[in-house]
């Protein structure tokens, strides 16, 4: 009598492509569960997010691009803590047994997997509606983990890179247009988000708070503030936009201003960080995310709460924008 | 502007309710990642399991039941590695936003999270198809991880408690009977197994190999022995069932005995765990075993292989049985 549970095998299939050899691994897949090491000296750092399809994802996108976001968006958690991920868990829910939907998933798990030098060290395979849960783990050195919680008063506000591409894109095909015809780097950043895993781990022992904006950017500074217990001033024309937004803003119509706006600060799916630095420490902050190739830009600063968290929104002429944090509402 | 994402506030909701203080927990829910420290001389252990309404539990199922099968078949995943079960991650798809519901699922996930001492450190809320996924962690001595490779050519093969309840309560079930006029004791088992945690930490240093019995016990002996390149003779005769399964043995008919064979040995969803021992330490693991609370019987005995991984099962007679490992067919 042979083993041959075809979830066994489709399991193996999936997990032979991805498995690497890693010293920190003592048990990997193909066991009730892993075995890993975490080194001397750090913690563990976990965390699990799931994307449905028709929910999180248009059901006809391609399994490499479900694949890159699904990792990102959890490799983007673990930046957020300035932790280095290690180790992924995935659960796969899918309607039915389709080795050439998985061997396409695979293939769109591998690129972050070696960047970040991430292994999978286990799993499930069910069937059921499509949906993709990964949990993702990461060290950070004891204590260093840098939380929500951590604003202070007169910090700068940072994101790395440009806000609103991915919120743009969304629309454009929300309103039908081909995607050959949407800006291709907003699009890109949509489908294949790049976790700012490097920026992260360099704001260790910089940054007083950091999140990653996944809901959008008020939403999540929102969190950062009710966390500290501080409100927030954001200068709205100093949000970093990508070139086709850019462009909309020059035009100058006060509608496209209010539609760039409100992908930047309200679109989400962004998987920027955002994160606030004491005004003293501000250059060490610029010359760390040089060293780490990524572009930052300071859009406000952290001020005294004195009611309820609260944001407000200026322009560079000091001028109060209407702006209330509406992010991504998931019920 | 008042955070008000209902996500948020319903995951805070529910992790309110579970919230624990634990010294091994440094950063909670409620930030991108969870922090957690793991003990010097210890290593991590993870798995992850999904359960699908309608394809792992009947959709109409109390909420408190489905909680806790999504959390006990975790659990059993670390229990059968021997390891001691520490924190959990869990991620909930639901169609709606069903605050009754929710309450409901977190009152079930309450009895074994205290019995274990686990703590729910994160997790993820999502608009879907309803399916709970739950990542599971735990801790093992270094180097000290009962795996499925460790059989032994003499082992004696153990199983905790009896086979076969949960697959009789659930053909109970898919033939209508209505649940008050099934066994209690088996349906309890099908609804709300208990993951076998002391046993598996007291088998520490004990066992050789070690499984739980989700998908079938020949199917999930049958790993073990792929993955020990070895085979096993099962004596069917000696197959713990519970006491209404024994009274249909002895009415004696042939297609009792085969059903009650078939519950036993192929039903699965039985979270009991199986284990080799060596010979001469046979004596140590009933002591053990008697120690933690928990019933166990030899089944059968590791045997080389010849050929492909093989069971043979034979009667206290010594006669042939034919029973192939045709566990849960997860496609």
């Amino acid at each position: 009598m042979n083993v041959g549970s075809p979830e066994f095998s489709m399991i193996n299939a999936i997990f032979k492509q991805l498995k690497r050899d890693d010293p920190s691994i003592i048990i990997n897949v193909g066991d009730d569960a892993a075995v890993t090491c975490i080194p001397p000296g750090f913690q563990l750092v976990s965390t699990m997010d799931t994307l449905v399809s028709n929910v999180h994802f248009f059901s006809d996108i391609a399994p490499t691009k479900i694949a890159h976001k699904a990792l990102a968006v959890n490799l983007s958690d673990i930046a957020a803590m300035g932790a280095m991920p290690t180790h992924v868990l995935i659960a796969l829910t899918m309607p039915e047994n389709d080795p050439a939907w998985l061997n396409e998933f695979c293939r769109g798990l591998t690129p972050l997997l070696d960047k970040f030098n991430v292994q999978v060290i286990g799993g499930d395979l069910a069937k059921g509606p499509l949906s993709i849960s990964i949990q993702a783990q990461g060290i950070v050195p004891n204590g260093k983990a840098v939380c929500r919680n951590g604003a202070v008063q007169g910090d700068r506000i940072f994101v790395t890179n440009s806000l609103g591409g991915p919120a743009y894109a969304l629309h454009c095909l929300e309103q039908g247009h081909p995607p050959e015809r949407i800006d291709k780097n907003c699009l890109a950043q949509l489908h294949s988000p790049l976790p700012r895993v490097a920026a992260g781990q360099k704001l260790l022992g910089v940054a007083n708070s950091m999140i990653d904006i996944s809901d959008g950017a008020l939403s999540d500074l929102a969190h950062i503030l009710a966390a500290s217990n501080l409100a927030a001033v954001i200068n709205v024309d100093d949000i970093p936009v990508p070139p086709v937004l850019q462009g909309m803003l020059k035009l100058g119509t006060p509608s496209d201003t209010s539609f760039v706006r409100h992908c930047a600060l309200n679109g989400g799916d962004d998987y920027e960080l955002l994160f606030t630095v004491e005004k003293e420490r501000v250059s060490d902050a610029y010359q760390l995310m040089s060293e780490a190739g990524e572009d930052v830009t300071c859009i406000g600063e952290i001020v005294e709460s004195h009611a309820a968290p609260s944001i407000l929104c200026v322009d560079s002429q000091g001028k109060r924008v209407e702006l209330a944090p509406e992010g991504y509402q998931h019920f």
